[in-house]
C-alpha cells in the first residue's frame, strides 16, 4: 500500500491560447475476473472511494433480504447507489420510501444542502423553503440505509461505524475488494467510508462486473444493482452529469459512478471489466475526462459521441461563448 | 522558461480520517525590487496569471489621465482590480460608473454569469430577473476598460487583442514583469490574458510593492492601485471570500488577489516584497492555503488567526457539522 501521491503520472491536461495551463495526475487500474489486465500510476495507492463506493454500501440492502421484503423496484436500488442532483424526480421518490418505512425525513443522517438541480433549487427560492435531508445527494442511499436498518431492527443511528449495517458493509467491502480496510473516514453525508486501494476498488468493480444470477446472495446482489443503475442514469446522478450523460451514451450496457475528490468507477459487464481512478488532486474534471479516455480505450464508448467530446477533447467557452482552449489528455494515458 | 507541470513540488495536502486523500502542487516565488528572495517548484515555469493579472490591467486607467479625467475614487480603483460576487454593493457601483461615462450595460463586453453573492442570487430569482453583465465578477475591470476606451476615443471592441487599451496592457506587462509575454489566450471574462513565468509574475508583485509615489506615472499608478485593494478588501471580492477576509486579517496593510485556475498573488509594500503561486491542478483551495502560509511565513499575516487557520490547517466538517479530516501544508513547504 502506497501514499495516495506515489507514481501517480498525468492524465489531463488544460490549454489556453496554445499553452499547458493546469495538468491532473492520477491512478487508474482495469482489471478482469482474475485480476489487473492495464494499469496507469500507481494500483497500490490508498484512496477512499468516497461515492463510488455506493454499490458496495447497497449490497446488505440486497442481501438482507430487506429490499425485497420491502417491495423495492429496480428504479429504487439505481437511487440507493445514486449522487443526485436533488431534482423534484429524486426527492420525490426518496420521499415516498421514507413514507413506505413508515419514517420522515428527520430520521436520515445524511444532513440537508442546496441541490444541484437549479429548477428544484429555484423552487426552493422562490417558495421561501430551506433545502431538507432528501435534497442531499445521498438520500437514496439513506434511504436504503434505513429499509435495512428497519429490517434487521436495529438502531436509528445507523452512519455509526458499530452498527450492524455499517459492520456489513465493511464485511461486504472487505470480501469484494479482496482486502483489509486501509482505514476509515467519515464521509460529507456522514456515512463511514473505507479506504482500499486503486487496484482492490477495480477489483471490486470487476467482481461486479463478471456476477451472475442465481449464484448465490453476494452474486446476485452484484448482478442487480449493475443492471439497475445502468438502466436509470437518470437516477443515478441528473441532467448534464457525467454518470447519467454517459451511461446514456452507452445505451444501458455499462454501470458507472464518481466519487468526490475525483474518484471514478466503471463495472462493463459484457466485457467482464472493472474500472477505478483517482485524481491525486481530488478534480473533477480529470476524474470525468479519464473515465471518458479509459471507456473508449476499452471499445465501450464512441469517443466522437458529444457527451465524451465534451469531457475528454472539448473546447472550452467563456461566459460570451467564445473559445479559450481545449481539454485533452496527456501523452501517454491512456495509450 | 518551463511547461507549468515541469518541477512543481506538493504543497498541500487533504486528509480523512486520517489517511491522506488529496496533494496539490504548486510553483510560488517570493521576490524584492533586487529579484527572487525565495522560491519552490520552478520559477521559470509559465502560467496565465488570469485575474491575479487585474493590477497589471489597470495601469492604463491611471497612467493614460483617464480614472483622474472622469474623477474615480480609490472605491472605483479596488473595483476595476476586482473578482468580486456580484453583490448590490458591486453590482450598483458598476452600474452608476457605467453611467457616469454615459454608456449601459450593453457596452460591456464580459458577458452575464449568476452571482456568487447568495442574497443578489436569490433576489434575481425571486424577482425572476436574468444576470447581466454588470454581475459578472470582472465587470469593475471592464467598466475601468470602459473609462480609458472612451479617454482614448478608441473603437468600442476593447477586448480585441489589436485595440490600443490592450495593447497598452501588454506594454505594461512586459515592462513590469521584466519579460516578454509567453503568449496570451481569451479569459473568461473575454479579455486576452498575457503568459508568463510565476518569477515574472512575483517581480511584478515586488514592483508595485516598492512604488513611491510622486516617481512617475508608473510607479504612482501602482502605488495608488496597491493602497485602493489593501483599503477595500469588501469590494475587491466579496463575504466569504479569501481575497477579503485575509486582506482584512492584515488591516489593509497587504493587497493580494487571486487567479482562476489556483493562481494567487501578494504585494506587501512594508516589506519591500512580491510573492506569486500556482497551483498546478487549478485547484482554488490549495492556492489559498499556499498564499496564506507564505503570509504567514514572511511575517504579515497571523497563521492563528480564523481566517488563516481555515483556509492553511482547518478542520473539514460535513453538512451536519461532524468533523471529517483537515487541511495542512506539505512537508517542507513553505518551511
Amino acid at each position: 500500500m502506497a501514499k495516495v501521491s506515489e507514481g501517480a503520472i498525468p492524465v489531463m491536461e488544460v490549454w489556453r491560447g496554445g499553452l499547458l495551463e493546469c495538468v491532473h495526475q492520477a491512478h487508474a487500474v482495469i482489471c478482469d475476473a482474475k485480476g489487473v489486465v492495464a494499469a496507469w500510476g500507481n494500483p497500490q495507492a490508498v484512496i477512499f472511494p468516497r461515492s463510488s463506493a455506493k454499490m458496495l454500501q447497497a449490497l446488505p440492502l440486497l442481501e438482507t433480504g430487506a429490499a425485497d421484503a420491502l417491495g423495492l423496484s429496480q428504479a429504487h436500488l439505481a437511487l440507493s447507489c445514486a449522487s443526485h442532483e436533488g431534482a423534484a424526480l429524486h426527492v420525490g421518490m426518496a420521499a415516498r420510501w421514507i413514507a413506505d418505512l413508515g419514517l420522515t425525513e428527520s430520521d436520515l443522517r445524511c444532513g440537508a444542502h442546496e441541490p444541484g438541480d437549479r429548477t428544484e433549487r429555484d423552487r426552493l427560492i422562490r417558495a421561501g423553503e430551506r433545502p431538507c435531508q432528501l435534497h442531499n445527494n445521498c438520500s437514496g442511499k439513506h434511504s436504503g440505509f434505513l429499509t435495512v436498518t428497519r429490517h434487521l431492527k436495529a438502531g436509528p443511528e445507523y452512519v455509526d461505524i458499530d452498527h450492524p449495517l455499517q459492520k456489513a458493509v465493511r464485511a461486504a467491502t472487505e470480501e469484494v475488494t479482496g482486502e483489509t480496510i486501509a482505514g476509515w473516514g467519515v464521509d460529507g453525508c456522514s456515512a463511514p467510508n473505507f479506504a482500499m486501494t486503486v487496484g482492490g476498488l477495480a477489483r471490486a468493480m470487476a467482481q461486479y462486473a463478471t456476477a451472475r444470477e442465481g449464484y448465490g446472495a453476494r452474486e446476485s446482489a452484484m448482478h442487480r444493482l449493475t443492471r439497475a443503475m445502468a438502466a436509470h442514469p437518470d437516477l443515478v446522478a441528473g441532467e448534464g452529469r457525467a454518470c447519467t450523460e454517459l451511461m446514456r451514451a452507452m445505451g444501458g450496457r455499462v454501470a458507472i459512478k464518481t466519487g468526490a475528490e475525483g474518484v471514478f468507477v466503471a463495472i462493463l459487464p459484457e466485457k467482464g471489466l472493472g474500472i477505478a481512478l483517482k485524481i491525486v488532486d481530488g478534480g473533477t474534471r480529470g476524474a470525468e475526462a479519464a473515465i471518458t479516455a479509459l471507456l473508449a480505450r476499452v471499445g465501450a464508448l464512441d469517443p466522437a459521441h458529444p457527451a465524451a467530446v465534451k469531457r475528454m477533447a472539448g473546447v472550452q467557452r467563456n461566459w460570451r461563448g467564445l473559445e479559450t482552449g481545449f481539454y485533452r489528455m496527456a501523452d501517454g494515458f491512456p495509450g
